[in-house]
């Protein structure tokens, strides 16, 4: 069949509408009707050439929501109509990983989607009888595509596509890295660097975790609104204190009888090396938990004086928020269609697959928290 | 009072072994006379120089046990005659740090501890009317010493002091980072980097705690021989393997449907942060821990990709193997007691209070596991 999509020539090079090539689902797969997507950060990562992993010409978006359209033999937990959210993190239920009940990251078929193939080998996205690229197994910037059963959750048929596209990374990766890796209990003090779209995610998880204190730093004072608006209760610009950020953060943290101060949990979403260090070093001594979300650029690395994690310093990452796609995506897609998160406010922008190009720009721009591709 | 105690005059001497003078006990304050004390790596960085935080004279020793013998007015959870073990980590039971349940590093009394005072900001000893410096709150390298009620440990009155005084530091720094920090289970996969006396009492925690596979890494062929005798089932010397380490550990490590590799748990016990950040990636994708144990050289610093966490890794640290000194360390004792754990073939030498320096050239030289001096 053919299908529109943005294509993905080469890096650095906007994206092209055009018609591309598709073929229909094999064994074990289900063809999707793309609704809605959402413009990411990994996108922009990888179309700008920066990610060293990157693979041209290729389809890329991975944050979406649609309709099965199609199913190949063998497929047995999906049907025609079904309502879904496609997952760059499956979750086979069989493999070592899913079977530890210690990560979501399942391996099932990580070798292939790396290469930008389906778990075959082979792509079902060509143009001219030449191969395109599959992208994080998603490839949610075409109208239709094809996603292993595995890797696509089902979900509540009454929600919004255009909202609920958002929960397929940005939602879920900031939701989850509170509720999944850190497990944050009520009554805690939680730092969150970096107030863009999952930065925000983050704090509404702790909003619902219930914590006391849940302090946004930001070097943009336009960011205050936005993370009060979902439950932020401190802000803190690191340009206007007069000082080190660590120990201004470990002394704004200070409660009651605990006069060490440092946060219970923190969260790095800036994908930046020096603020991962200041992350862990103004979490509290004994207990404090750190969290990595950002992607650090290729060859980055972090660095800390062990004596931090000696006393007592926990440092940890999170992909997908901890989360795993079928069990999880449509918990989460729940708790938005009965209020008690919010998302409606961070769809920023909604393009037309024809502007795409321009929600790349308003990511430039510092404009948008999230634009969203409606087909 | 008069006590026979080995000094460090200043940094960089040996010990001189003299006649000093001792305070009796003050209000919540306990006098002790140490039967037994074990001479730990920490005395060495201190009395070498190389701890920025040395304070001299002082006397050294943290590793006793011993009966008390005097007690002052308020105490009520000791008397004379009860045996004990002296704790470089309190346990108050009323500071933020006890009442959080997440640490054992109670703050109670921190502050005049590193000062090498006792909680009213005096010194107990004095040699000639000069004060002389208590260290990590124990000075056990004395015959009688003084600590406080908050920072004793009371334990079964049948063991032997030249043994369970080890408890007092190493047995419990090894065996509590596998039970209380890393919470090990049963069929577990784990590398222990550096077989001194830390990293055996890792391995035999491990043995308790039923891991499958414990990996010992040694550039000393001689340790295989004293791994294999507390739990340890493989034996990696880096020299030899012919390539990385890394790799060579994550491919040991696969077993079964599982071959991704790496180990369900990792353990540094060398203080090299070279060696810290192998332990961290030879830790499983999804899962695996690494656990800091050895003191890193002043000013260093330990760095990975943060990718390594974003794939799930974690990064901690340990000390006083996470125990509560006054709940914990009486249990490891009864643990002795009924043969759950073994230190005897660890106490290599024993040695008289005057010999007290051959046990430091006996570690220079990797001669002993552990050297006691008996009172």
């Amino acid at each position: 069949m053919k299908t529109r999509a943005a294509v993905a020539i080469q890096a650095g090079k906007p994206l092209e509408i055009m018609e591309v090539d598709l073929e229909g689902p094999r064994e074990g797969e289900v063809l999707i009707e793309v609704k809605a997507t959402g413009i990411c950060h990994t996108d922009e990562f990888t179309l700008s050439g920066a990610d060293p992993e990157g693979l041209f010409p290729a389809i890329l978006g991975h944050e979406g929501a649609g309709v099965v359209v199609d199913v190949g033999p063998g497929v047995r937990s999906l049907k025609k109509g079904d309502h879904v959210i496609p997952l760059y993190t499956p979750e086979c239920r069989e493999c070592p990983s899913c079977l530890s009940r210690k990560t979501n990251l399942c391996t099932a078929i990580r070798s292939t989607q790396g290469q930008g193939v389906m778990p075959d080998g082979t792509s079902r996205f060509s143009l001219n009888g030449e191969k395109l690229h599959h992208y994080m197994g998603c490839s949610t910037f075409s109208n239709f595509t094809v996603l292993p059963e595995i890797a696509v959750a089902k979900v509540n048929p009454d929600a919004p596509f255009d909202k609920i596209c958002y929960i397929g990374c940005g939602v879920t990766t900031g939701i989850g890295a509170v509720i999944n890796t850190a497990k944050v209990e009520e009554g805690s003090t939680a730092v969150v660097f970096g107030l863009g779209g999952i930065g925000l995610n983050v704090i509404q998880g702790l909003r619902l975790a219930g914590a006391d204190m849940i302090i946004g730093v930001d070097l943009n004072n336009s960011k205050k609104e936005w993370g009060e608006r979902f439950g932020m209760t401190h802000f803190v610009n690191p340009k206007e204190i007069g000082g080190d950020l660590v120990p201004y953060l470990v002394d704004l943290t200070k409660r009651g009888a605990d006069q060490i101060g440092g946060a219970d949990y923190t969260f790095d979403c800036t994908g930046n090396t020096t603020v991962m260090r200041q992350a862990l070093e103004c979490a509290h001594r004994g207990w404090g938990e750190s969290i990595i979300i950002g992607v650090a650029g290729a060859g980055q690395e972090i660095s800390t004086r062990p004596f931090q994690l000696v006393t007592g310093r926990t440092w940890k990452g999170t992909a997908f928020g901890g989360a795993r796609g079928r069990t999880d995506v449509p918990k989460i897609v729940d708790w938005y269609m009965d209020g008690k998160i919010d998302i409606d406010p961070m769809i920023t922008h909604t393009l037309s697959l024809d502007e795409i190009n321009k929600g790349f720009d308003l990511m430039h721009a510092g404009e948008s928290i999230r634009s969203v591709v409606v087909f």
